[in-house]
């Protein structure tokens, strides 16, 4: 490059971009003093070209012809903020192939293909930066790729859906229903009109996806990974949740383990009973939060707005001047070569759990439970029965009780071996939520 | 370089250079596996060879010439674990006058003479990485220099001192005196036996001296820090604040004003009513984080451990990789020239304040004590009244009482003016507690 002017190709001009756009012309001066260099969108690629842009570009920047901004010579760096897995895969290879750094903030697109797209960037001695796809405006992934890289990580555990932890918030705080949470999360435009990627757990496990994928240097995708979101969660287990000291957060965990026959990994969305003084448990409303647990750093974490225009916009902005530097110097970041990934089998997990059941309220039948428990080898913490007339238990016949479980450590096999049996119980009515507990004794939520 | 080693010479081996060396010994080869680079430690001076290290290395590793081990032409990166203001900084100066990138853990030195170093490290073309030196763990410095390079950051807010933190925790949950947290604290090895410059908020006014230049691009040293700790909170302080949803916290604040006048900057570390909700409140014991706003990020936190051997040394580590690929690819980091700092006077700084006041209890005392705030300007949020036999009330003689307040945002001028008044009242026996409010109205804390 003979200049000090990085001329950027934009690929995609909704909430993102166009926070991208202003918050590029508001701190160009500011960038321009501490770097020496002038950052400009210059052409910007757009799906319609009628619709009325909220920036400040000439007309003549915008186009419809994506292609055609990555194959123009005058555009240095490529910023992917179009979403979805095709065209964007396509498109951004082919800026890779043509020695163009890249951005992307596109998740669903880097958990299915990230490795052929690191490769790609690295093969061309280019960027592929992406710290806006995982945690929105939250540093995460540069520390995690840089910072820590010499750090034995062991565990990191995520609120990456801000939508779902508002949700939960507000089953918490306000004592809303699901549906009633979920409809004022709907109508702050925090949740989509049809609201699976979020609630489901996919979005978190898009993300977990290339998170495991950066902190173990393994080819982690969307597919592998063990998705279970938030629409079994009850107000009667929040209910329970507060009361015994916890709060249900949907957690994004991916996680190393040594196993005798080598190292593992695993990588799972759920919801989890958090103790009421895990730094994860203060994360409310619509933020995100990652925490890192290493054996030499010890617990760390990074919260902050994982989506919207401005925070978004400032994540791909860092990713930007990043870039412009690299090529200036002719240098670039690399993830490595991706290893396969080894999955524990989920049937290898292991974790304290809060288990809850409808049982006829006889004599002996809490006895027979509990030996169910005991003869399965599943080792109960605290327990508690509640009656129809009481808090806990409202949605109950006049003959039915309600038992709350919370286990010790106890493996995947010997639970589900455990509610197989109880299921099959003439006095068990039913059997409730199966929710994971984050424990002081166990290595795995 | 002509080969893929990287060698350390490691000036001090005290509790964080013991961590580094068995720390990089375990990850040598994941290192390895991930940059290309082998980065050994193979020299170390010490003050007193005859000391026993608890290391692997060779007898022969170590020295005590210090100067040696810079000039050591087979030494290609230095690490920096001495402390102290001198001779560190002589050393510095060598080795980045003699092109070898520098890794420092050094507070003090960086708040004295940061600018200094910073520039003839510019100068030499070599990196000066200084992870450690704030919030010790928690990869913060380079998420602040890189990732958030280009947001408007407004303002940082950190407990970045673990044994304040600790002290301030345990009068909170344990109901201690500060003498007896302070104790409790220096048992466990948190604080020192002389505790001055963590109680005295010095250690944590050098951290935000090197957060407020890096943040604001500015020459901010540890004597330009507004500066007070926590020796004079007390348990009914901390009662109080429990009972209106605050917790007391140490912060280090430094804040960016678009002054009439130009920019003006502040830094400053005293102690602040924190609302308990506020993600801030929930760090505990001797953790330590901070927390960060910007205009497009929004709210960020960072958090972890902010000292101890293995956290310190994670943070080293990850600078020494950083550095150690630099000077493969022949690059550097770059802070970028320092401008003067343009201090906001004190005066002019205005918060939300909690004020504690012993008055006579006879009628009429308290309509004077609120006239003397009105007529100055201070307006009154909330106030309550204790009497002798009342939980705040310990401290009292029968013909007293105290007076709590929580005033609206006011400027220092206003409540300096006020506090005068209030002192020459023949009705107030004492102003006891004058600590600033974090709130939803005010822009500085």
């Amino acid at each position: 490059m003979n200049d000090s002017t990085v001329r950027v190709g934009l690929l995609g001009c909704g909430t993102v971009g166009s926070a991208l756009i202003s918050l590029l012309q508001r701190q160009h001066d500011a960038i321009a003093a501490r770097t020496g260099l002038h950052i400009e969108v210059t052409r910007v690629a757009v799906r319609d070209l009628s619709r009325p842009r909220p920036s400040s570009l000439p007309s003549s920047a915008f186009t419809d012809d994506t292609a055609s901004v990555i194959a123009d010579p005058d555009i240095d760096v490529i910023v992917e903020v179009m979403g979805g897995v095709e065209p964007a895969r396509a498109l951004i290879g082919n800026a890779l192939n043509a020695g163009k750094p890249v951005i992307t903030a596109n998740k669903a697109l880097l958990a299915e293909h990230g490795a052929e797209l690191f490769a790609a960037a690295d093969a061309a001695g280019v960027d592929l930066l992406f710290e806006a796809a995982v945690a929105g405006g939250i540093p995460f992934v540069r520390p995690l790729r840089e910072s820590l890289l010499g750090e034995p990580i062991r565990r990191v555990m995520g609120i990456m859906n801000g939508t779902t932890n508002y949700i939960l918030t507000r089953m918490t705080e306000a004592g809303a229903s699901y549906g009633e949470a979920l409809a004022e999360a709907q109508a702050l435009g925090y949740a989509e009109a049809d609201p699976t990627a979020d609630v489901g757990g996919f979005d978190a496990g898009a993300k977990i996806a290339i998170v495991a994928s950066i902190a173990f240097g393994a080819k982690v995708t969307a597919a592998m990974v063990d998705v279970e979101g938030i629409t079994s969660v009850t107000a009667d287990d929040i209910s329970f949740a507060t009361r015994n000291g916890y709060v249900i957060k949907l957690l994004a965990v991916a996680e190393r383990f040594d196993a005798s026959t080598g190292e593992q990994l695993s990588a799972a969305v759920h919801p989890v009973l958090v103790p009421v003084h895990h730094p994860l448990a203060s994360v409310r409303d619509s933020f995100n939060a990652v925490f890192v647990e290493g054996d030499a750093v010890g617990e760390l974490m990074f919260y902050g707005r994982g989506a919207g225009g401005d925070p978004t916009a400032s994540a791909v902005l860092g990713d930007l001047i990043d870039a412009s530097i690299n090529l200036h110097r002719g240098a670039h970041a690399s993830i490595g070569a991706l290893a396969p990934a080894r999955l524990r089998p989920a049937a290898d997990s292991a974790s304290a759990h809060y288990l809850s059941l409808v049982a006829v309220d006889r004599p002996g039948v809490l006895a027979a439970i509990a030996s169910v428990l005991g003869d399965n080898g599943v080792s109960i913490a605290s327990m508690s029965q509640s009656a129809p007339d009481s808090d806990l238990g409202g949605s109950l016949a006049e003959d039915e009780a309600r038992i709350d479980f919370i286990t010790h450590r106890t493996g995947r096999r010997d639970l589900d071996a455990t509610l197989t049996i109880l299921r099959s119980l003439d006095a068990v009515r039913r059997v409730g939520s199966v929710i994971s507990v984050l424990s002081d004794e166990e290595d795995d939520a």
